[in-house]
């Protein structure tokens, strides 16, 4: 690694949300860096990749930074995809993704296209991370997230991550010195119980909106749930090995 | 459970692809099925969900068989959301996705539709499973997948899971007399290497396919990808807890 290292950006909020540029700002401090961005907002799109139809990609400029920015009209996983096999000529250093506006903890991971983004260059052998502050709101405060985002990514950048292991930081919605610090968990068991908006259209049809209220279901006071509420910067390492291995002794007993 | 099981049967590839007709067609000698599925093939979706448009749902008859029939403009996940909240008026005894036209194995299980349903199911607390055919055509030959779809299906029904596991079953694109039998795996490392077809419109502009080919980069003999590659349909079971537990005592010997 040179001096200073090769940084990819990228979100799952749009290239011009506050919360990647936030992000950019930061990173700019750390090493070089590289934006590839969906030019529109992408969240839940979960690990999503475009396959039935073609991807645009174009430089553009939207703050007068040092960061080289380029706009794609794809996922956040088709992003770093487009990043690392067209646009960086050698493999980045380190990928952050965020911050995104609202939170991946628990099992949001799943849906993230925030995640989806540090998982796909994970799995490109990049280290990587995705940050999320707890406020969905376009103008939520980013700046007391500034010195976490800072300290996790130059201890990943000092620490190395494992190949499989990516992290995922959620940020509590609190003033600067309201939070108590950093905690690594575990994921939280939690889930979301949905409510679809039901409307009918000027047409006369049925529509639906998905909504939801998301419970913690997890008692345990090591999740990131638990921290969160509790005042602290949750850090979980997230692997995208899937499988249920102390499953398989119990399912080879099934007459398969 | 009454005596015939209630089955929520989605997919990824549409509700008229030939793999859902013959899934569709195995479940309804097993039990009373109600069909909601995407009227767009949705590959490569992963778990995305709908969260920036609206969801419409209708009923439809695709053919004479007794099934009750949906069809979703939604993701694969949106379709289950919609089934367990809107339409089924009790849990399902079992959910199944599939039979996609393609393989689910290795890596594959994170961009696939087809598992991001039965992983959603699973996170309802509904038992499920997604299948797969190692063959991307549409006129697919999806004989030689009964006799194991059958198989499965009644060993979950049986033997049940246990939250927060769903399985993960790809079948190898042989003769029926050249299927060995079923083993339980776990997921192959394996990677995309990316090849990304650049084109100009003509207009003038730039744009990219993706493309790319499937690696296995994985020795063992306890895989997905070598029971495939050996004659046998392949069973992961898949969590949905992403955490890296065995990291976390690493990571808090960083100084976070």
């Amino acid at each position: 690694m040179s001096k200073r290292p090769l940084i990819l950006v990228t979100n799952d909020d749009g290239i011009t949300a506050p919360g990647v540029r936030m992000l950019i700002s930061i990173m700019n401090e750390i090493g070089d860096v590289v934006v590839v961005a969906p030019n529109n907002p992408q969240s839940g799109m979960g690990h999503a990749i475009t396959v039935n139809t073609v991807l645009r990609c174009n430089p553009i400029t939207v703050d007068e930074g040092p960061q080289l920015e380029y706009t794609c009209s794809g996922t956040p996983a088709d992003c770093v995809k487009m990043a690392v096999n067209e646009i960086l000529n050698k493999k980045p250093d380190l990928c952050v993704s965020g911050i995104n506006h609202g939170s991946n903890a628990s099992l949001n991971v799943i849906y993230s296209g925030t995640m989806s983004a540090a998982v796909e260059a994970g799995i490109e052998g990049i280290p990587a991370i995705g940050f999320s502050l707890l406020d969905y709101n376009w103008d939520a405060d980013f700046e007391p997230s500034k010195e976490f985002v800072r300290k996790i990514t130059l201890s990943v950048l000092e620490n190395k991550l494992p190949e499989g292991i990516v992290l995922n930081v959620n940020i509590p919605d609190l003033k600067k010195d309201e939070i108590k610090g950093i905690k690594v968990c575990r994921q939280a068991q939690g889930n979301w119980i949905e409510d679809f908006d039901k409307r009918v259209s000027p047409q006369g049809e049925d529509y639906y909106w998905l909504t939801g209220k998301f419970v913690n279901l997890d008692n345990g006071e090591d999740t990131d749930l638990w921290a969160l509420e509790n005042g602290y910067v949750s850090v979980v390492p997230v692997q995208f090995d899937l499988t249920a291995h102390h499953y398989i002794h119990k399912l080879n007993s099934w007459d398969l």
